[in-house]
């Protein structure tokens, strides 16, 4: 098994060479190095028997033979500027490598795909690839440019209705990286998915009063930045105060923005996430009411604009007992985690049983040149793939 | 006496009109409209009998006759962009008025000077005209375009010594709207300056880690942010424990600035004023502890870079008193205070003996078009001339 996790790392770090820009990884939905993804990858997957083809969606699939439900196993073949190698391509690479480990002992019909898109960088609409797969892909968002990049690749948008799942399948699964710290901080080679946090999305402005910063004595000021900063602290502690909850001010802008003028206004973004979308949304209730504390005692209006409200997407129950299984049977600790950021799982899994295994990300780092992933972890994950697909 | 209030104030409003943009107020240093100003207050300054001349600087200066020491009282004819009607040349008009107001009763020898610039905007070189007639307008200054723009207007930068004061000066009283909300928060009409804060700049860079705003747990974080606000709330706290201290983060410079990712890098700016330099460089030094410490516990790296020092300046001891007895002779309170912002007064007092009355800003405005002055302030403040002028 060592051999061939080093396959799937070279394999990774090769298609990584693939790229819209030279010196480094930049593969966006449908582009030019597309093409040589789907060939290097389809080569290896026609040596081992499967039938492949590239759908509608520029979607690459390359089937097994053989009867009854049948297993998907992907992820996303695209990638964020300057990517690193594995982020999306690894759990792609790692199906063809589990069909491959399998042989002649498969005792199940296999799927792999690579989703054509999933980051969203090239039009601004995320997961193109798996919402095709899933017949969410509605016309206003192909009309949005999306399907005259599917023309100009060579594919008709008219034929979308076959990249829909057939009904013999069974679930899907996802290998991922984690692209968070969490694994590499406690040892841990592998993490079971429970679940996709729910994400709410807003800005809030605080509108205080410009003045000299010199000619305005403390007692008399409006500052929206001094407002703005006692807020930030409040949304840390606030998520401090819950393991579940995560809760980020990562975007500012502020107004005149100048040394010796006290801030007049000031807007600042807010990202939260929990599995409960009954707690998140308290939590975005209570920050909004720190606001408004706030804003009330310094005399600063405060305006909240809401945006994003995604739920919470739980994977197959069923599905991840047996994905716990059979990191437990492979002699790894079974490890349940949210992931917090959204994959294609999290399109899937309304449609289709769902699980998920992320495998850690040392140093936390993903969306970086520096990305990378353990060989030992590689093969940890193939291992348990073996087992997940013999226990039917 | 009323009308003479209102008189200054159309005449500062007329002034106003002469501007390099068409709708709104922007006057900088030797810009053509200087010339209209020059010319308005140039006929009036005449038909007082005064001598007027342009000096090399572009300084527009109206002595009277008159033996004896010698009273300059003047400030700046320049403005920001998009500027008010009373910033500086209120204290030039105040100047004239109060030459005709003292008519015949004049006991002393007045110029009237009006400073070619103060604002620094043109070439972002504050204080042009008071630094050539104290004599610190340097050659590597009057390289920097100011000496060809000084040709251009006509001048020559080689008669900038006979700018220079002449040995029979006594004083300089500068009369300045407060551009600040003290005096109106009290319901004072006049604050009599006793000196100029000192003031130090720096900025203070938090670096932190980027990391995904979904996938990083809580715990997990080095948010350069979170960091950077926590000491913003610092800084106002310390500030706000000290009557004479001021102290303002207004900038600040956030990376990647991106809703969900934690922000790896934040640069932002100090401003901290104090009538006492030692305690504003322990502000400062206890502000750099203070980031040290938020640094240190959340593994964020703090750097600082420090700017300008600039020591407080006294106004003159004698020449205050003088000012405050006149002040409470016309039956107005007395009341002292700091100067937030730089003036000409700044320049002029280390050579000469300077004192200042401020005028009431009403709602604290300035640097905007809606900047005011109330003529009950203003007759106010002509009273006072008058008692300050005679009380030799």
């Amino acid at each position: 098994m060592t051999d061939l996790a080093c396959k799937v790392i070279d394999m990774c770090r090769q298609i990584a060479g693939f790229s819209e820009e030279p010196g480094r990884t930049t593969r966006t939905f449908l582009s030019p190095p597309m093409r040589e993804v789907h060939h290097a990858l389809g080569v290896w997957m026609s040596a081992l028997g499967m039938q492949v083809r590239i759908d509608a969606a520029g979607n690459l699939r390359g089937t097994t033979g053989g009867a009854g439900p049948r297993l998907i196993i992907g992820s996303h073949l695209d990638t964020v500027p300057n990517a690193g190698a594995f982020d999306g391509i690894l759990g792609v690479v790692l199906g063809i490598a589990l069909v491959e480990a399998l042989g002649k002992a498969r005792v199940v019909s296999i799927e792999v795909i690579g989703f054509s898109e999933e980051e969203g960088v090239r039009f601004g609409v995320p997961f193109i690839g798996s919402r095709a797969v899933v017949g969410t892909l509605d016309e206003s968002t192909l009309s949005r440019g999306i399907g005259a990049a599917i023309r100009d690749f060579g594919l008709n948008p008219a034929d979308l209705d076959e990249a829909r799942l057939s009904c013999d399948v069974a679930g899907f699964l996802e290998f991922h990286i984690e692209q968070g710290p969490v694994l590499d901080d406690l040892g841990l080679r592998l993490g079971v998915v429970e679940g996709i946090l729910g994400q709410s999305r807003m800005r809030v402005t605080f509108h205080g009063q410009a003045n000299h910063a010199g000619t305005t004595p403390m007692a008399l000021r409006h500052d929206a930045l001094a407002a703005a900063a006692e807020w930030i602290s409040r949304v840390e502690c606030l998520a401090l105060a819950d393991r579940e909850l995560r809760a980020t001010v990562g975007a500012i802008e502020v107004e005149p923005n100048a040394t010796n003028v006290i801030a007049g206004k000031v807007r600042a973004s807010l990202d939260v996430r929990h599995w409960s979308d009954e707690q998140r949304h308290r939590a975005v209730e209570a920050l909004f009411h720190e606001a408004q504390e706030i804003g009330a005692r310094r005399k600063v209006g405060v305006e909240f604009e809401k945006g994003l409200d995604q739920t919470a997407t739980p994977m197959d129950r069923d599905l991840t007992a047996r994905l716990a299984r059979a990191v437990g049977a492979a002699g790894y600790p079974v490890h349940p985690m949210m992931s917090g950021a959204g994959h294609d799982a999290m399109i899937l899994a309304p449609h289709v049983p769902s699980a998920m295994l992320f495998l850690r990300s040392p140093g936390g780092l993903s969306h970086h040149p520096d990305e990378s992933v353990i060989a030992e972890d590689v093969e940890a994950a193939l291992e348990v793939g073996m087992r997940f697909v013999r226990d039917v």
